[in-house]
C-alpha cells in the first residue's frame, strides 16, 4: 500500500486525482458513446440521495413533478434568438425515425422527419409551448412545475460529472402574473440551492447574480451559487434565471388579468445537475479518496466483522445484527440512520480501503476481543485512516446521531475555512494578475473580491488569466469602488476565479 | 351537469371515454412532438407513487440502481441478430450534433456523426457492453443492476399512456453464472410485478410464458403479467425476459468460473412503464371518470371545508387542520395517509366534481352544521357520486386506515369479479370465432382459456379476429389438452385475447 490510496495526489496532479477519485469510489465510467457517462451504482445512490433532499425542498416550496418531451422541433429554438444562439451549437439532432438493415448487415437511417428534432438541452422552448395552452387567466397561476430529466449538451472534452453530453439534472420551469414573483421566486429558489448546498453538501457557496455575458441565453438575470474546489478554482454548482417576459413574448404565454387586460406571463427557470456530485468531490475528498458529508452518504455507518472461527463469526455478527437494529431505529436529518453490514468474505484491511475510497462517514470493527471487552473500533473517514477509537457497544447506537452531525458540520467548517485562507480582497487589476499568476499554476489563486463592472471590457482584461467574474456576492453589505478596469463607479466587488 | 362526468359513457365508446377520462383528470396531454406526451402534475405524480413502491421491491431483492447512456452506437443494435430486427424499425436516430442558423434564421444541421446513434428503445446492447467490462470472475457475479429511464419507439399511432414514442419506464438487467439463478431471477421479477399489481394497483393479473411469436427481440423466453380491462381486452403490463447466453455471446459477457475456465453469462431484463397509469385507468375508472387505488392516490383523502361568513371559514378550516394533523400521525400501507385540505376560493359543486375526476378516493366535506354535531360527511369514490355518509369527526382519523383498506380490497374484488365474468373456457377454434365475434364489437369477448400450441399456425388462425395468445398462464393446475388448430397436445391452457 502506497502513503496514500489515491495517485498521484492532489498536491502531484489535480485533475488526475479527480479522475482517480472516480474510479476508486466506483462513481462512475465513461461509456462507449462519445462524451455520455455511465453513472454507477455508488455513484447513483449519491444522486438518489440529492435527489430526495432536492425533491422534498421543491414541493415544500409549493413544486410540482411533471415531464415534458425529449424532443424539440428545430422551429421551437429558433423562437428566441438569444437562446438559439446559445444553445444550437452544441445539439443532438434526430434527422430519421427508422433503420434499414443493408445487404453487408449494417443498419441505414431511413424515414427522414420533415422538421428534424433536438434532443433537450434545456426545456424553455417545449415547456413554453405547454404553458402557452394552459395559462388562459390570472386564475391559472402561478404555474410552478419542475422536471427531472436527462438533458444533452455535445461536449468536445468531457470529464466525468463536470462536463458530460449527456447529464441528469432536474429543471424548474414558473410562470407568473406579476415581475416582482417572478424575481422572487429566481431568487427563493436560489435559496433553497445555497441551503441545500450548505446544509447537506456541506459545501459553503457564493450566491449572487452573474454579469451579463455570463447569462443564460435569453434571461434577464442569472444568479448563481459558486462553491470552492480544493484547487481554487470555483465550480457554478447551481442557477436560477430570472426570464423577464422573453420567452411569455416569443412564445406567446398570456393571460388574462384581474381587469380583463391581456398581459404576458414572467417566467422563471432553475436547475442543478450530476455536475453537483463532481462538487462534493472536489470540495471534500482527500489523498485516500472519497469524503462524502453524512447527510448525502448513501451508507452512513458501515459495521465489519472480524473473525476467524466459524463459531467468533456467529458471535460477531450476532453483535451487528443487533447494533444495524439500533442503529435503524435511530434517526438522523431527514430518515433513519442509513447502515450495512459488510460480511463478505474478503480480506479485512482490503474491505475498510474500499470503505475509506468509497468515503463511507464511520466505519465500526467489531471482533471477538471487542466483544470480550464490550467495545467497537469506531474510525471516522474526516481522520486519518488509521486513527481508531474504542466505542462501548452500549452507547454506540446512542451516540451516532451527534457523531454524523459533528461530522457533517466539521466539513462544512473545514471547506469553509478552506475558502477564507483563499480568499483576497484587490485593489488593482495588476494585483488580480499577480493573484493568479499566468497560467493554470496548481494551488495558485483562488476567489478574488474585486470591484468591476459589468463590462465586456472586464471580460476582456482577465481572459489571458483564464479568469471569470463568477457573481456579484448577494451576502454582505455594499462597499462602493472603482471598476479596476474601466475606472467606473461599482456599488460591491464581484467574486473573480478560474472556474469548471 | 350530465347524467356522468364523462361523455362519452364507457358502452358508448369505450377508446373515446378513455380519451375523455385522462383530459378530465388532468394526467396527461399530446405534445406537439409527434407520439410524444406531457405527463401533467397529477399523472406524474401518479407515477411517483409507482416509483417509490417498485424501487423499495427492487432493492429489497438485492438491486441497485444506475444510469446508462441514452444513445446506442448503430453497431452495438447490430450486435444480436434477432434484436435488431425487433426494434430498428422504430427508432430515432440521431446523425447531426450541431446546428447552424442559415441566412433565413433557420437552424440546419451541421457536424454529421460518423457513426449515426439510435436513442434507446431499450438497453440491453449498451448495458451489456458494461457488464462485458466490469465482470471478469464469478466473484462479479451476480449483477443486479436497474435504471429508472426514458426510452424512444417511434409510434405512428400513439394514444397516452398506452403508446407513446417517449415513455418513461424502469429496466432491470442482470447477469448471472448459472442458467438456474438467471431463470429465478426472471421468475422472481416477474412476481414482483404481480405482486405489486395486485396488491398496489388492485389490478389482477394473469402470469406466464408468452409463446415464442410475442417473445422480446433476442430473449429465449418471454414472460409478462396480462390484465384484464373493462372493455374486455387484455393490456401486458409487464414483462420479465431470460435471455439465456444470447446477449452475453452477442457482446462477450464472460467470466472465470471457480475452476477458471471462461463462460458465457446468462442474462435477463424487465420492464414495466408509464402504461400502467393507463391500466390502472381503464381496470378501475367510471363513467364519472379517475378511480384510483388508495395505495397509488397521489391524494388519498381530500378535505373540504364549507362556509359562507368569515366567521364560519375561521372554524371550519380550524377543523380541517386538526382533522389533517390527525390523519398525518395515521399510516396506511407504506407510509402516513396523504391527505389535502381543498380551501380554493371555487363553487362547491365544482370543486366536489374535480376530485370525483382526479380520483381521489375519500372526500369529507365539513361545514358549520357538521360542527354543531361533531360530524363530518365522508364520501368514497368507489360509491355513487352523491352517495354521503355522516361520521363523528372523532372518529375519523381512527377509522380511515381501515376504510382505505377496505377501499382497495374491493377495487381488487370488484375487477377480479369483472375478469372472471367475462373468461371463459372454449374447447374449439369455432367456439374462439364465435365468442370474439368478427371486427372488433365493444362488449364483446375477454379472456379465452383454449388450449393451443406455440406453433404460427396459431397466431395465423386468429389473426382475422385480432385476437393473439396472450401467456400460459402459470398459477393453476396443469390440464392437458389438444391444440384447438393443429390437433397437437399441449400440456394447459393459454390465455387468448385481444390486446392494447
Amino acid at each position: 500500500m502506497p502513503a496514500t490510496a489515491i495517485s498521484p495526489t492532489r498536491a502531484q496532479d489535480y485533475p488526475e486525482w479527480y479522475q482517480q477519485v472516480v474510479r476508486a469510489a466506483d462513481l462512475a465510467e465513461q461509456s462507449p458513446v462519445r462524451g455520455c457517462m455511465v453513472i454507477k451504482p455508488h455513484g447513483y445512490a449519491v444522486w438518489e440521495r440529492m435527489q430526495s433532499i432536492l425533491d422534498g425542498m421543491f414541493k415544500a416550496t409549493g413544486h410540482q413533478n411533471a415531464y415534458f418531451p425529449l424532443f424539440i422541433p428545430l422551429s421551437y429554438l429558433e423562437q428566441e434568438a438569444k437562446h438559439v444562439e446559445g444553445f444550437a451549437k452544441e445539439c443532438a439532432v434526430v434527422t430519421h425515425h427508422r433503420l434499414e438493415l443493408g445487404p453487408d448487415g449494417k443498419l441505414i437511417p431511413t424515414g427522414k422527419l420533415e422538421e428534424p428534432l433536438v434532443v433537450r438541452p434545456t426545456s424553455e422552448t417545449i415547456i413554453g409551448a405547454m404553458y402557452a395552452k394552459w395559462v388562459q387567466s390570472w386564475r391559472d397561476l402561478p404555474v410552478l412545475i419542475n422536471q427531472w430529466a436527462n438533458v444533452v449538451r455535445w461536449e468536445m472534452r468531457p470529464r466525468l460529472f463536470l462536463r458530460t453530453a449527456e447529464f441528469l439534472w432536474q429543471e424548474g420551469h414558473t410562470a407568473h402574473a406579476t415581475q416582482q414573483e417572478a424575481v422572487e421566486e429566481t431568487l427563493r429558489m436560489l435559496d433553497v440551492y445555497a441551503t441545500f448546498a450548505e446544509r447537506d453538501l456541506a459545501m459553503p457557496v457564493v450566491k449572487g447574480p452573474k454579469p451579463a455575458a455570463e447569462r443564460f441565453p435569453g434571461a434577464v438575470d442569472t444568479y448563481s451559487i459558486e462553491a470552492m474546489m480544493q484547487d481554487g478554482k470555483a465550480l457554478q454548482a447551481g442557477t436560477s434565471h430570472f426570464l423577464g417576459q422573453n420567452f411569455a413574448r416569443a412564445q406567446g404565454i398570456k393571460f388574462a388579468g384581474t381587469s380583463g387586460a391581456e398581459e404576458f406571463c414572467w417566467t422563471t427557470s432553475w436547475g442543478v445537475s450530476t455536475r453537483l456530485i463532481g462538487a462534493v468531490i472536489m470540495t471534500h475528498s482527500d489523498d485516500d479518496g472519497l469524503v462524502l458529508p453524512p447527510r448525502i452518504a448513501p451508507v452512513q455507518i458501515v459495521l465489519l466483522p472480524i473473525h476467524r472461527s466459524d463459531e467468533e463469526r456467529e458471535a460477531v455478527l450476532a453483535a451487528c445484527r443487533k447494533l444495524e437494529a439500533e442503529l435503524v431505529a435511530t434517526r438522523f436529518a431527514d430518515g433513519p440512520i442509513r447502515v450495512r453490514i459488510d460480511a463478505r468474505d474478503m480480506r479485512g484491511g482490503d474491505k475498510v480501503w474500499q470503505h475509506v475510497k468509497q468515503g463511507v462517514p464511520v466505519r465500526v470493527e467489531i471482533g471477538p476481543r471487542d466483544l470480550a471487552t464490550g467495545s467497537a473500533s469506531l474510525s471516522r473517514r474526516d481522520r486519518g485512516p488509521k486513527e481508531r477509537e474504542a466505542v462501548p457497544l452500549a452507547e454506540l447506537a446512542g451516540r451516532a446521531a451527534a457523531l454524523l452531525e459533528e461530522m457533517q458540520r466539521g466539513m462544512f467548517e473545514r471547506a469553509a475555512a478552506f475558502r477564507t485562507e483563499r480568499s483576497v480582497r484587490l485593489g488593482s487589476a495588476a494585483e488580480v494578475r499577480d493573484f493568479f499568476g499566468t497560467g493554470e499554476v496548481a494551488g495558485r489563486g483562488g476567489f478574488a473580491y474585486v470591484h468591476v463592472a459589468d463590462d465586456p471590457a472586464v471580460a476582456e482584461a482577465f481572459d489571458p488569466l483564464k479568469v471569470t467574474v463568477r457573481c456579484i456576492p448577494m451576502d454582505g453589505e455594499d462597499e462602493p469602488g472603482t471598476c479596476v478596469v474601466t475606472g467606473r463607479p461599482v456599488p460591491r466587488r464581484s467574486v473573480l476565479a478560474r472556474s469548471y
